[in-house]
């Protein structure tokens, strides 16, 4: 039975606990949070919620710690850190920065002898998978990645933060001709606009002037004066009656050719349409604990990412009821 | 540069020969048959094509030799006898036998100190892997495979042995309801018959009795009793004209659901869309040619399959490389 621990408590840190429930092999010992643990309740019984700075006490008492912080401010701090104690996996998702993370929880996973899998998810993760298998079987392809339709929380967040606004949801949607395009085996070159449209649900203000919060949104650097936005004004109630949830999916479609003169099209194409984005991203972080726990069993030590995971190593079958059941 | 050999010379052989072009860090050295190499034409200039039982001679002069027999009647015996002298990859696929096919490879690698990966290909091979990954992330979850539309080659050979059949192709097709069925997440039960029809396109001899040929065909047990079967009468032109090429593909398709009551449904799918099967199996085996040397380098020693590998030993790019561009 693997002893899991659990650093911080939002939306994927729930869904980590959900994901423990259907793990035989795996139990939840505690969880740890920067709030007042009083006022945290979680959903599993008789698991005690725990000041993070009295983490170091339990080190002895884990074999693998999930980080369920943010990308933004708490991981590139707080993996590295907690390396130096426990066995660890995160989610980093910030991936321009992941190299940078990479190396300092290298560093400290190496130095304590501990193993830390970073950036688990769906992307990174298998996104990621997807596109490095294709890309090693089919050398001269092209991959391409689609994303949604689903909420992004990081686009949400940016429209929160213009003046006048209450409440964001933003969905991003791939556009369906790109995809089209993409499944021929064409190999398009496509632009940023042509592959994603934007859609934000924004509740504002009473007096909020609804005509510069639209043209603030649409003219966004980085977010979306690269995309074509709608903009939906709706109430408090309408968001929470009909964007409460956090969907989200998408494609990696990878098209190549083989033979000779490379007569024959060939597609590999790998989907996910999720009713959930926390709690399937937190789903595959459960599944890379197990795998942690299995190559630090091999002495296995510093950091890695599912790119350097054995696959069978995600799954609690053994290696012969694998080959038996679904090789 | 790694040194490749290829034992057997068929459609599969002719495939790894064009995958190896698209590798600029894999060479093909030598093809050894066991038809009279005089008579055996290769596509690439320049690389000698040398009896199957002269092979041994090149013991120190390969660095993988990949396996293009077939599962039925070569590589249960010719896997594990190359392991004893080579660094092999088999597409060995004949499912229920592979435990079987494993152990006497497992063997034979082990006492020669080689590294053997066994059952590459795309299904066993990636679909397993599809299986494994969604598995592992979502334990309660259904999978279910669709092959095709494609040309099973075993089932086009069973009809060929009918006497007055003089030729035949054989296209496994998914039924496309059973698909929606799956994909809206009520994890139907689904019959052989209802998850995928068979056609047949035969050429007869001129005198042969065509209903009985029919009758034949469709109460095969095994191959066609349990499926709808199409039966359809053409000319070798015909034939050649219009079923010349060897397509296949299929999906992987897992549906689960996550929340503390399983509140939200997920999705993962995964498509092979191929128009030359042999060949796309062949660029699976090329890249585990890869990493079979990148494993036996770190000492790895024994039987594999591709649900042992880690994905990062597929590709030709390093850790960092990875990292940086695709992760």
């Amino acid at each position: 039975m693997l002893k899991i621990g659990i650093a911080g408590y939002g939306n994927l840190a729930r869904g980590v606990e959900c994901a423990l429930r259907s793990c035989a092999d795996m139990q939840l010992c505690a969880v740890f949070t920067r709030r007042d643990p009083s006022c945290v309740k979680i959903l599993t019984e008789a698991v005690p919620v725990l000041p993070l700075d009295s983490i170091t006490e339990w080190k002895d008492h884990l074999d693998v710690l999930l980080l369920c912080g943010g990308s933004a401010s708490d991981l590139p701090a707080m993996t590295p850190l907690l390396a130096q104690h426990f066995n660890v996996v995160d989610s980093f998702d910030t991936h321009a920065r992941i190299p940078e993370h990479f190396s300092a929880v290298q560093r400290a996973a190496e130095g304590s002898g501990h193993i830390a899998v970073i950036s688990a998810g769906w992307d990174p993760g298998l996104f990621s998978l997807n596109r490095l298998y294709a890309s090693a079987i089919l050398p001269n392809s092209s991959t391409y990645t689609f994303w949604g339709r689903g909420v992004s929380q990081g686009h949400s967040d940016a429209v929160r933060r213009i003046p006048g606004v209450l409440d964001c949801r933003q969905y991003t949607i791939p556009v369906p001709q790109a995809i089209d395009s993409v499944r021929s085996g064409h190999a398009p070159q496509l632009t940023t606009r042509q592959k994603h449209t934007r859609h934000c649900f924004v509740v504002a203000a009473p007096d909020a002037d609804l005509h510069r919060i639209e043209e603030q949104i649409k003219t966004m650097p980085n977010y979306f004066a690269d995309y074509d936005t709608t903009v939906t004004f709706i109430t408090q109630q309408e968001l929470q009656r009909d964007h409460a949830g956090l969907p989200h999916g998408g494609h990696v479609i990878n098209t190549g050719a083989t033979g000779w003169n490379g007569e024959h099209k060939q597609r590999i194409e790998y989907t996910l349409e999720l009713d959930s984005n926390p709690e399937f991203t937190a789903s595959v972080l459960v599944s890379c604990a197990r795998a942690a726990m299995r190559m630090a069993g091999r002495g296995c030590k510093g950091c890695y990412t599912m790119l350097d995971i054995a696959p069978a190593d995600l799954s609690p079958l053994s290696r012969e009821e694998l080959m038996a059941s679904l090789l």
